[in-house]
C-alpha cells in the first residue's frame, strides 16, 4: 500500500482498520468529507450536542452513532464504516486524563454505553485550495497540518466547556481575500479562517507559532502571515476541561480523520 | 390601551403600528416568540447568513424576508405583519453611522433593495424563568434589560465582523444551575448564558455593570452576581463595526421586539 492508492475514503478505513496507514489523512481521498471524532458516555450526549450547535465553527456536528454497543457509522455516511477502527489513530482519556495516545484502534474502550460524534474537518476543503493554486504549506511538504490551543472560550452548554483548538496554514496577506471566499461555503467544514495576519497569533493567546501543541511546526516563507481556522481536535480539549466529565472519552489523533464515503459536493453549505 | 391587554403577538404589533406602544416588549404576549431585527442592502445578504450561521449565541437566525421591496413578514411567523412598521421602536444607520434612532417606523427608509433578517431575542425565555420563580430582576422594575458590548469577537463572514452584545440579569449564584438548565433549550433565543460570576463583567472587557451601553441600569441584590446571555442587537453593532458595509441599515431600538405569531412551544430547539 502507497498512499497514492488510498483514492476513496472506503480504501482510506480499511487501510486504518488493518494498520497499515498510521499517517495524518491531509490529501488522502480528496473527493470525500473527512471527520474528526469523540466517544463519549451516553449521559453527556444531550450536553454535547448543544455544544456543537453553540459553537459550530469548531464542532461543526456531521452525524451520531447512538445505537446502544454499536460502533458502526451511519451507512449514509460510511458504509461498513466502525468508529472504533478506521482512523489511523485514538487517544483516549480517563476523567479528563490522557491515558493512552494514538492508538490503532479504540475497540478495548467502546462500550454499551458510548456514543461517537462525527464532526467536520479543514482538511475537507484543502483540495479546493490545492485546486486555486493555494495548496496549504503542510501538504506541499508532507506534514501534519500545525493545531494550538487558543484562548477563544466555548460556549459552554452543560458539563462541557473549555477553549478552541485552531489550525492553521500560511499565505501572503493578498492571497487571504480569496482563501476567505474558497473557504466560506464550507460551514461544515470550519467555513472561513476566524483569524489572520502578523498579530493575530497574539490575539488568540498563541505564544509561539513554530511551537504547535498538536501536528508538526509549520514553515512561512518570507511575505506569509499565519491564517488560522476553527478546528475539531476542539472537542479533544474540551474532554480535558470539563471537570463533570467523567468515564473514557476518546477522540482521534490530531489530523488522523475517519473518511467517510459522503462527497464534498454533497455536503450541507 | 394599557401593557396589560396586549396579550398576543397581534396585540403588541397593532399598538406599535399605531404608535401607541413606544416601551420594551419584555413581558408582552408571553407566549410568543420576540425577534430582533436587522435590515440590509440585499447584497450583503449572503454574507450575513454566513455570519449567523457561524454566531448562533448571538444571532440565532428565525427568517428572513428577501421579496423585493415587500416589508410583509413570513405569514408563517407573523400573519399580516410588516417589518417596517410592527416593532415599538427603529433604529437607523448609513454607512455604520447612527442617523436616526428609536423611529417610530422605518418606512421611509425601506427600498426595493433591502432585506430584513428576524433574530432570536433572549425575551423569549423569561416567561419560563418568570414560572419557575425567578423573575427577570428587569421585569420586576418594569424597566428595559441592561445590554453591553463585550470583548468577544463574533467568527467573520465575508464583510461582516465585529463583537457579541450581551444581555444581563442578576442571580444569586446558588441558582445559577437552575437559570441554565431553564435556558438551555431555547437555542433559538440564545439559550444558556455565556459567561456568569463576580468576575465575568471583567472578562468579558465590560468596565462597569451599572453603565449598560443598551437598556436602563440594572439593580443587584446582595449575594447576586451578574448573569450574561447572547444578545440579538449584536447585528447592530456588526452594522457600525464592518467597514465594508455601505448604505442604509435598520435595526429595531433594543429592547423593543418584534413579536410573532410563533408560540414559544413549537420553537425549534
Amino acid at each position: 500500500m502507497t498512499r497514492t492508492t488510498l483514492k476513496t475514503a472506503l480504501d482510506v478505513r480499511l487501510a486504518s482498520r488493518a494498520g497499515e496507514l498510521k499517517a495524518p489523512t491531509a490529501g488522502l481521498c480528496p473527493a470525500h468529507v473527512q471527520a474528526n471524532l469523540l466517544i463519549i458516555p451516553k449521559k453527556y450526549a444531550e450536553d454535547f450536542r448543544g455544544l456543537c450547535k453553540r459553537n459550530p465553527v469548531s464542532c461543526p456536528l456531521l452525524g451520531e452513532n447512538i445505537a446502544h454497543g454499536n460502533p458502526q457509522i451511519d451507512p449514509s455516511l460510511a458504509k461498513d464504516g466502525d468508529v472504533t477502527t478506521d482512523a489511523p489513530g485514538y487517544n483516549v482519556y480517563l476523567d479528563g486524563k490522557p491515558v493512552a495516545e494514538d492508538q490503532l484502534d479504540c475497540k478495548e474502550w467502546w462500550t454499551e454505553d458510548s456514543v461517537a460524534f462525527l464532526i467536520g474537518c479543514s482538511f475537507t476543503f484543502e483540495q479546493a485550495l490545492t485546486d486555486a493554486g493555494l495548496m496549504p504549506r503542510h501538504q506541499e511538504l508532507g506534514k501534519n497540518v500545525p493545531m494550538y490551543k487558543s484562548n477563544i472560550a466555548l460556549f459552554p452548554s452543560g458539563i462541557f466547556s473549555g477553549n478552541m483548538v485552531v489550525s492553521m496554514r500560511p499565505y501572503p496577506l493578498e492571497d487571504i481575500e480569496r482563501v476567505r471566499d474558497i473557504t466560506r461555503p464550507y460551514i461544515q467544514a470550519h467555513g472561513e479562517p476566524v483569524a489572520w495576519g502578523k498579530d493575530a497569533a497574539k490575539r488568540l493567546g498563541i505564544s509561539d507559532i513554530y511551537k504547535p501543541d498538536f501536528g508538526d511546526a509549520p514553515v512561512l516563507k518570507e511575505g506569509e502571515v499565519p491564517v488560522f481556522w476553527g478546528c475539531g481536535v476542539t472537542p479533544q480539549l474540551v474532554a480535558m476541561s470539563s471537570p463533570d466529565l467523567k468515564g473514557i472519552a476518546i477522540g482521534h489523533a490530531p489530523g488522523k480523520m475517519l473518511c467517510l464515503d459522503l462527497l464534498i459536493k454533497d455536503m450541507d453549505q
